[in-house]
């Protein structure tokens, strides 16, 4: 549903309830598709959600629950009286209602679990132990698991009874002794089988599975590379205690997309909708870096006061300053960039370092003799004499082989310790090499300039 | 498999190979998986991956070359016996084998479909119709497709014959007359189905169907949104043409995400893995944003020039400039890289432009000021006047202001022109904020400072 349809359906919903229709309003709301029902919702205002939520089919009121993002949620959830929470929450996927459960105050979520059926929180309670960021965290106990002695005609029926509350996965998991994975069949395969064939012999060579503490990243990377559309979860001892499904892998790369870009921009990651962000949080996003970026800017006054003296005496040197360190910062960006996302993807590793370097030098050599062959040009059509545009061509062809060395290096060496690259960003790079473009640049014009 | 245990294995490969053990090589690339299969070969040198891929297993060679980047594949391709060639076509993915045959010669694309299976042909030639970037490029012609006649039991029996070359999709997609796409029922569904029940009383109340000229970006929205592992295809008329499955749309988010994050720091899309690019090709990326910027990043100095008795007459504003603009740049630059996002995922629509602006201004209000007041100290600190640090200030406060304006009009603007809002780079925005805050910083100076 496009933004105008939605826009149109809400103002229809808002026209049904001023008018106290409040059957009408239902309808369309469970007419549409969970997105769309989301998204409606949370242009509602509070009142108007907590009271509406609660008359709504309770599977679409899941569904809405689990598509809210996790603050709007856990706002409207903690709003919603114990009883009608538990009930929806019973209808949630397990995954999504432990994401839910977890951003509530801990009396609120004891309280909600207490108010829970056994067999629901049963499946829920264990989600709640890992961290949002890990495979742990990623993961639902909503699954299909057989011992491997099953036969294929018993687990066949077994599949017909299954009714999950989210989306059916076509895998079986197969665990051995002690809940041990054993492998995966694909439902195609099940139904191929001879009925009296065994699961464990149906399984294939090689199970992919996700440690539970693996982090959501490595956890993509791993069904992106192999096209898994499911994968296992064990834990320590090889035992099978959840699955994560494709649907969390396409959340986890968006957002991992999200926060590459946000930082590369220069700002924390928002973490939630833009639009939903207050002045206060949206400035305090950028603010950490925007002050450590000054801080370090301070530096190319520094620089600068260190070389008053050539400045002094050749004034029009301060004329070329922006456009040097302007070109030098676009360049180290430029490079960065491609070196962030190079290693997001995994076409590059740490190995592959000096080979990066290598690359980039070269690529910078051609690059700064074609803008140095520009800045001699510009000196001149600006009257300066040829000796200051040979200065100018100098520290050109100096700055943008400094700025990709940089760029290259910073982000493998945030990789290195252990950082995410993409916090190496295009502000930090242009601003480290404002200040030490300057050095670049004026050395050069002291040597050749300053008798 | 990680990078370390692919190098060994790799020099082991090497070794046998140097010692003619070509079977125990062989029997090496054949245990792996297909990804990493395509990492190994591609290291190898290109005489030995045109000796080696026709050894091979033929289903192994196909997958070798799917999983290969496009030119890597069309290059190997291109150089192989056609027989060869067609036999490993044969069994590849229609929709694999579609891209790579679309990236050969017109003359070995012909000779090549020629050779091939006349049912092979048939279901690739439909899909070398469609331009890569679009539904149609990227859908596959191999699912599971039955008239809403048919009842479950038939169709059980027709699954369970079903043998596709790549991942089977849990789906059967059922058509009414001339082909027109009536629905889509879940493996599960049919399992449980009465078996004379039919097909067309099994479908879901609403197919979510993407055009066969959608735009990749458009489709992986779609799927991404309403969480579908599958996604028909329709021509003009409703019928069913084709199916994308969730590998693509895998591929499809990296894809962006990658593009984006290269075009905000400043290049062209690669388009192929990193440490694959020539110099030339990784200079040609660049170098055009770079020039442009270049060009722009004179006006800087024309700024200049037309307030050079303001600079000479107070030559310690010289000082301030790289921390200014920086400055700027760096405010632009943390809101374009959110408003970009924000565009991409889907937070926002052209239709909020206003709130976008809105937000970003009180937002600059608060950094601006704080950034102010850093200025203005920075400025007493380096010895200078209360009027200067206050022309600094003021000037701060001014050119954040402005720099966050900017960075959220730009891509929106981009977007209103149906451009991606990603071409609004960093480094597009450190230019022009570097002209434009000169101006507010020069003129803020000669009001006050200028008796």
């Amino acid at each position: 549903m496009d933004a105008q349809v939605l826009d149109q359906t809400l103002l229809q919903v808002r026209r049904l309830l001023e008018h106290d229709d409040v059957p009408r309003a239902i309808e369309i709301i469970e007419s549409l598709l969970p997105p769309d029902q989301a998204d409606l919702f949370v242009e509602l205002d509070p009142e108007t959600q907590e009271a509406l939520l609660p008359q709504l089919e309770v599977e679409d009121a899941a569904d809405i629950l689990e598509e809210l993002s996790d603050e709007d949620a856990a706002e409207l959830a903690s709003r919603l009286d114990m009883d009608e929470l538990a009930e929806i929450v019973a209808e949630m996927e397990p995954d999504k209602a432990a994401d839910l459960l977890g951003d509530l105050s801990p009396d609120l979520l004891r309280a909600t679990l207490s108010v829970l059926d056994e067999e629901e929180a049963e499946d829920v309670r264990p989600l709640l132990l890992h961290p949002d960021e890990t495979a742990g965290g990623l993961m639902t106990s909503e699954y299909l698991v057989f011992p491997e002695g099953m036969t294929a005609a018993r687990a066949l029926e077994a599949v017909k009874t299954w009714a999950p509350k989210g989306e059916q996965t076509p895998y079986i998991f197969v665990v051995g002794e002690g809940g041990r994975l054993v492998g995966v069949v694909n439902l195609f395969g099940l139904l191929r089988a001879a009925p009296t064939e065994r699961l464990g012999a149906l399984v294939g060579a090689e199970a992919l599975a996700a440690h539970v503490r693996d982090g959501q990243e490595e956890v993509a990377r791993l069904m992106a590379r192999y096209d898994l559309t499911a994968v296992p979860v064990v834990d320590d001892a090889g035992r099978l205690v959840g699955v994560i499904d494709v649907d969390a892998l396409v959340e986890v790369l968006e957002e991992e997309a999200t926060e590459d870009v946000q930082r590369f921009g220069g700002s924390q990651p928002l973490n939630r909708p833009y639009l939903e962000a207050t002045i206060p949080s949206a400035a305090s996003k950028r603010i950490g870096w925007l002050l450590l970026l000054f801080v370090t800017g301070t530096l190319t006054g520094a620089v600068m006061r260190l070389f008053q003296s050539t400045l002094d005496h050749v004034i029009v040197l301060a004329l070329f300053i922006p456009l040097l360190i302007g070109t030098g910062g676009n360049a180290g960006s430029q490079t960065t960039a491609t070196v962030i996302r190079a290693l997001a993807v995994g076409d590059i590793e740490l190995g592959d370092s000096l080979r990066v370097l290598w690359l980039e030098f070269r690529t910078a050599l051609v690059l700064g003799l074609l803008l140095a062959a520009g800045g001699f040009v510009t000196a001149l059509l600006y009257g300066s004499s040829p000796l200051v545009a040979a200065v100018v061509a100098g520290a050109m062809l100096g700055i943008v082989i400094w700025a990709d060395t940089v760029g290259s290096l910073l982000p493998l060496l945030a990789a290195r310790l252990g950082l995410d690259p993409a916090l190496v960003s295009g502000p930090m790079m242009s601003t480290v090499v404002d200040a030490t473009g300057l050095l670049i640049y004026f050395t050069i014009a002291e040597a050749l300039l300053v008798p």
